[in-house]
């Protein structure tokens, strides 16, 4: 089968739906209500809907909601911002606490299609032919789409080292899992594509023969979880002609992509041009900084990308959504119908109503404007708290004899720090643990990486890293204490 | 297999694991977190915490939130409650905000069980052996539900006219549905006892001896959907009874058990005991109005409740909570942790923030009183919707020349009216389509029965109803047009 771009919604069925898995098609939604509107047309009078199992909305305990908005991040001054029975016009609270659409309420759904469409993360495929979905959080939306897609007869590459909880999405599904060797250095940051080529030219040959050839990637491309990798636009473009060449679909979990920052400086540790009198703007936000998506290469309806607002706004929103081609998505929403239902309306209506909130202005330029605003300056302190931790970890003794290497992010919220231990010292699971213990009992915790390995036999090589993260932390002095303590131990454990 | 109390957990396992399904014991949750707490103690100093992937809280772009809490429903009497990053002490927005457990919030659980301990909505078996889950509505629930205890070889009972979207979820887990005859009048309301008993007494020689037996009963009711129906007290112990013997576990479904009328009085139509001087206190409410739910009756855990704020809150909260035994509750609670997580943080602060500033006191007691308070004055208001459309309803000329019956409800947000078609003109479901589109063209609109029939062959003689809901209209007047057009359409009908 050649990559084609799809003309219609016959064209992605043809070719999607052999994605689309057993048991998804076992699945059905009864509704008993009318769909068709009603023709009655009757002058002033209006038509009478006694068919609907709502609650009446004047028995909703909430007459308004008043929310304070902060200007910026760290900031006091704040926004003030009334959400009410009747505004805003356009989402009024009347409407968010009610039943609705599963798929979301579409005046946020059209404010971050233009949003995405501003940045230029949509694909290169016909506007009609691709969709955005909201659900609960970027968690809800992978379970969704794995049991969507996947069963026993579908195999899914992965990053050697990845966010685990998705990888029991996937095994979940009966599916398996194949690993993908990553490249543990700032020079070709990721996926090994070498490796990747090799094992899919010679698929009949390799490690995996028995099984079936992959049909999906799972790939974190910006800030990786837990790596904080990032892969360059040059192999972006490559792994998308992959997945042309050996028909499998990019699931693109893209949640640090806009927390993306500019290179560290050695020369100058605390530089930050998101301040620093050179302060960026948005056009070059957009054009310079944030990464090319691998939706914005699709021609083919192949890639399949996951966007959450837990990190640029707050996870207890559990509020995330997917872009996707219709056929995906009419699968996605049919499940979304038939479990979940909506993601909280309270939740869409905050989001909605703090981005609205941001500028006085009434135009989506401006409302697109100042949300960006705030997600620059969300990327600027990030970027301060990676510079900072960066700075203390090159500055600590521990890192000066050599102890450990360090990996730098130029995006999301982990650094790894690879420990150079000597493996005629026995296991590294087991030296790993006893750092950890020294660092727990110094007051300082972090992630074991081995425990984000998918396969700990694959990746033997990969296991002796810690994953720190800096988003955390209460400020740049509680950073470098933990960087203190970090350096402490691993003075204590090599003596 | 006899019934017995469970005293261990070991107990409920051996009583229930093979009610759980073959794609559960698939599903396993991988961690890559410590999850041990730490032995750091170091005077003043604290733990640093580099694990965990969290955004920093600081950087939520909401500061606090004003809601203005209803007095009582359609009031504009409002109550003003402040929730900031600190307050309410015991459940912060910097809590709600961020990310958290997937069982939801501990304070809101302990007031759940504050609540329905109060009203006796809790098993007879050990209290260490139950638990409450937040989810993300009933539909949630109830989907989380099937997914972890039903499959191919499963076989469940439902009423025969229920909320249909459920029989999607059961079907969708491969298992096998089976109807029960309802009774559809004011006499002995709900499930046909002699028709179950025997069903499940002569289950090798009935109509479903090809499947397994049945090892659930999912029901409503209260109010229940779509006939309105209420179980009596004595219809709800045999049916526990029978559970017993037939070892079955019953799903209670009871999203509108708190909107318990009293009956309606064909002297004085308008009677409300709620209101008209003879007010109902909590007490008297708890006591003599609410219906006793079979989990009160619950000796074997084998009871499993939902409930839901969407009725008696809003809908568009997405927060609902399942009370089981433990056994089940780890497995419900493992799949929501490998699927949607927590449902809504802010949603969980909305209800919880509401109902504890509902009264200025801090005294359990006393907001256990005060949502009481609230809750009765919702069925205050429904009991008066109730009785306009009942009372408009009688008065019809369409209903004294004979053309259709009503079933009384006495909880809940429906009414149904049998039609009195003469079979001899044509199918049902065609006249039933007849007078669906004659109420369309005079504008009014209700759900037609049989699209709620599980089996439109066995529910032949239950076809020719139309549920009408007398939730959502604006106000009486509207109840009292809509009638007046239903009335009109039936008259065209049959003239």
């Amino acid at each position: 089968m050649t990559a084609q771009t799809p003309q219609t919604y016959d064209d992605l069925k043809e070719i999607y739906q052999s994605f689309i898995s057993r048991r998804d098609k076992d699945r059905h939604m009864n509704i008993f209500w009318e769909t068709n509107p009603s023709k009655f047309n009757n002058g002033n009078q209006s038509l009478i809907e006694l068919s609907g199992g709502m609650p009446n909305e004047s028995f909703f305990p909430i007459e308004s909601i008043n929310l304070n908005i902060l200007t910026e991040p760290v900031s006091n001054d704040t926004i003030p911002s009334i959400v009410t029975r009747e505004k805003p016009e356009i989402l009024s609270l009347s409407r968010t606490l009610q039943y609705a659409l599963s798929e979301g309420f579409p005046p946020l759904i059209e404010f971050i299609e233009k949003f995405i469409t501003k940045l230029n993360n949509i694909p290169l495929y016909d506007k009609n032919l691709w969709k955005i979905i909201l659900a609960g959080g970027s968690c809800d939306s992978l379970f969704k789409i794995f049991e969507t897609c996947t069963d026993e007869n579908s195999t899914v590459m992965v990053e050697e080292l990845t966010f685990v909880p998705v990888v029991s999405n996937i095994i979940n599904t009966g599916a398996k899992i194949i690993p993908l060797k990553l490249n543990l250095n700032n020079k070709d940051e990721g996926i090994d594509l070498n490796y990747m080529e090799s094992l899919l030219s010679n698929w009949e040959t390799g490690p995996y023969k028995h099984l079936e050839r992959p049909k999906f990637l799972y790939t974190i491309p910006t800030g990786q979880n837990p790596t904080g990798l990032t892969q360059s636009v040059e192999k972006r473009r490559k792994i998308y002609k992959l997945a042309q060449k050996f028909n499998f679909v990019i699931l693109e979990d893209d949640p640090y992509g806009y927390l993306k920052f500019p290179k560290y400086n050695h020369e100058n540790p605390l530089e930050n041009p998101y301040k620093d009198g050179k302060s960026i703007s948005s056009d070059e936000y957009i054009k310079n900084v944030l990464m090319k998506s691998y939706i914005s290469m699709d021609t083919d309806g192949r890639v399949i990308r996951f966007e959450t607002f837990s990190k640029i706004f707050a996870p207890g929103m559990r509020l995330s959504f997917v872009i996707m081609n219709n056929f995906f998505y009419d699968k996605f929403l049919k499940f979304q119908e038939i479990s979940t239902r909506q993601p909280s309306g309270i939740s869409q209506q905050i989001v909605y109503s703090t981005i609205h909130s941001m500028t006085s202005s009434k135009d989506d330029k401006d409302i697109i404007e100042s949300w960006l605003q705030w997600i620059m300056k969300l990327a600027c302190n990030y970027t301060e708290r990676r510079n900072v931790m960066l700075q203390a970890l090159y500055e600590s003794e521990s890192f000066k004899i050599d102890q450990f290497s360090i990996v730098e992010p130029s995006a999301g919220m982990f650094i790894i720090i690879k420990i150079n231990f000597d493996e005629s010292k026995g296991n590294i699971i087991e030296q790993m643990n006893k750092v950890f213990n020294l660092m727990d009992n110094n007051g300082v915790r972090a992630i074991l990486g081995y425990k984000m390995a998918v396969d700990q036999e694959f990746s033997k090589d990969h296991l002796n890293f810690f994953r720190l993260t800096y988003s955390y932390a209460d400020n740049n002095n509680q950073i470098k204490e933990a960087i203190n303590r970090i350096n402490k131990s691993l003075l204590e454990y090599f003596k």
